[in-house]
């Protein structure tokens, strides 16, 4: 499959929902398969939270798969050989797009990172900017929009306030606001990071330091909203650790990680430190706790999709408590009430929210009818 | 009401389920009423992770009335006038009985903390602690035992290992297991509190200082297991805070406490620290999340029951997510399986885990009703 790495330099400031703009604004993307000559063949995907471009390529800093190769490339349910498949990272991340870890233009020559003067962004703003990046690549309209969790965000974002730029929205494990609930585990984790004093408010670029800390805290009070108590139970139980010396697990009457469950989550922590920056941790779920379509659009979600042409498919878990089947039902009831042409299904799946990156038959079949 | 403080030293080493013991050991309890001549109207409460013996009267430090005031005095559901209740602080905790702030005997004249010197305990240690006291107040058999979560689990374990000490146990919001998501839950809270460098390895009783920073951020997470998702959508929504010159809530674009719901996590974690001790949240957690009562009897529930000749009655409530229903539905089943005498609810309640501490007038008349 052919692929490509790109960095877009936005040709304006982008303006942002803050009222501010984005001077030399850049975003970074991975690119897979060939665009038509009639440019209709473009599928964008979009990433989660701590997703990235590397949708179907190795990680460059961890080495690992891309985070959606079960589902992207040739022959895969959304095919390289007949899609070009674009994944930019998002405004506010730290994997070559803006974000708080890039240099903020005010301060040049010295090149400083804005770290907490980067402006606070929406996920209408991210959108925005992959509009913005659609425009450069002369797509008028993608085939498909495509997105899991804050990628079904945006792909609402998308059909919402630019309707006319994809003929299919594809919206999976995801919500159009979020709740008291979600709002308050990602305070959790922006409190973890903040009281890091590694933080230093933000100011950390040049000390060699970082709020390791407190950001694998805030990453694994998130990890367990992404997966099943059902899941954690059929994985973990309260089955404990092997000891070092290889004996079986015994309660250390102590403070080391007994239960695997322990383990697992503290190695999820710190693996995540190794790739993700702590500012840009605060600002993405700052955008995703702002995000309510409907609060945009006057308080009715339906407005959200007046006059939508795109054909959408909502998919959600039976599992996922984070952003539960109820929510996209929601999602579904607006479209219906927009006479917008909608499809759902609820898939069961035992892994929570995280199963839409998972091993699911069923979901593989769902996409690729929908963007076939 | 007649109420005594009171502080009992224990005249043996308390020994512990880590094969260690606590010598010098001591434990603070409150208690409200009188003692029959007989001794035949105890009823000892046993209280929750964060909780103290300050079940019906006014906080010490905080000044706050007691924890369990609507359910616990003259003529309340557990009537003083009748009863004499008990309520004794856990071993492990922090408002006078032994745990990791205490003075460690072996450091004599110093009187140095213990700090993560404490051994680490089990409920069964804590319950082990409550039976010497139980011993020291001369009572053979309580009338009753009453605990809610934590306390549910001590009232299990009273029932199991020392079965002849309780005619009636009543459970509530409580399991017999702690889960995996449960213990994920507490160890992201003892990863905060070990991830603040105020923590210094526990030893910070003499610098001044202590880790309040991870323990507000531990007590934050821990605090949305308590509620409800319906019940943080009913009190907070996306409701955004009003400014601080009074006008109408807006979101600030930065990162203070927009919405009311982080004002209200923000406010629950700093007000934790000031009245609990960080070790003594790592040595509670750590004895929540070792109870399993099946696996200290041969790993079958039922046997923990044998031979039971208490009546139980099992609470749980719909919307409690930390410890749901299918748990209390485990123990009633054991306890059937063990022939015991067993009643059991399952409430409505809008608030989770926390309904049992709020204003529940059934779940008022189900203790009236159990303890008559």
């Amino acid at each position: 499959m052919s692929q490509e790495s790109s960095t877009y330099k936005l040709p304006q400031p982008l303006p942002l929902d803050s009222g501010r703009a984005l001077d030399n604004a850049q975003i970074a993307y991975q690119t897979y398969g060939q665009l038509a000559a009639d440019k209709s063949n473009a599928i964008l995907i979009c990433h989660a939270l701590t997703g990235d471009q590397y949708v179907a390529s190795e990680h460059p800093i961890t080495g690992k798969p891309g985070w959606w190769e079960r589902m992207v490339g040739p022959g895969k349910p959304i095919d390289t050989d007949r899609f070009y498949v674009i994944c930019a990272n998002v405004i506010g991340s730290c994997m070559g797009s803006s974000g708080p870890a890039s240099p903020d233009p005010k301060s040049a020559p010295d090149a400083a990172p804005y770290a907490m003067g980067f402006p606070v962004i929406t996920v209408r703003d991210m959108v925005r900017g992959l509009v913005a990046l659609l425009d450069g690549l002369g797509i008028a309209q993608l085939h498909s929009v495509v997105g899991g969790s804050m990628g079904g965000m945006q792909a609402l974002s998308l059909a919402a306030n630019w309707p006319e730029r994809a003929a299919r929205v594809l919206v999976i494990a995801s919500t159009a606001r979020h709740s008291a609930q979600n709002i308050a585990f990602h305070e959790v984790g922006r409190q973890a990071i903040m009281a890091d004093p590694a933080w230093a408010d933000g100011d950390y670029y040049a000390t060699g330091s970082s709020p390791d800390n407190g950001l694998a805290v805030a990453r694994m009070a998130a990890h367990i909203t992404y997966l099943s108590e059902e899941g954690l139970t059929a994985k973990f139980g309260r089955r404990l650790q092997d000891r070092p010396d290889g004996s079986e697990g015994a309660k250390s009457f102590g403070f080391d990680a007994d239960f695997q469950v322990e383990s697992y989550l503290r190695y999820q922590g710190s693996g995540f430190t190794q790739r993700f920056d702590a500012n840009s941790y605060l600002y993405i779920t700052r955008a995703m706790d702002y995000f309510d379509l409907a609060e945009e659009h006057g308080g009715k979600l339906a407005d959200a999709f007046a006059g939508a042409t795109a054909r959408f498919c909502l998919v959600s878990f039976d599992t996922d408590w984070l952003y539960p089947t109820a929510e996209s039902r929601h999602i579904v009831h607006a479209l219906n009430a927009a006479g917008a042409k909608v499809s759902f299904v609820e898939l069961s799946a035992p892994n929570g929210h995280d199963s839409f990156l998972l091993e699911h038959d069923e979901l593989d079949r769902v996409v690729r009818g929908f963007v076939e």
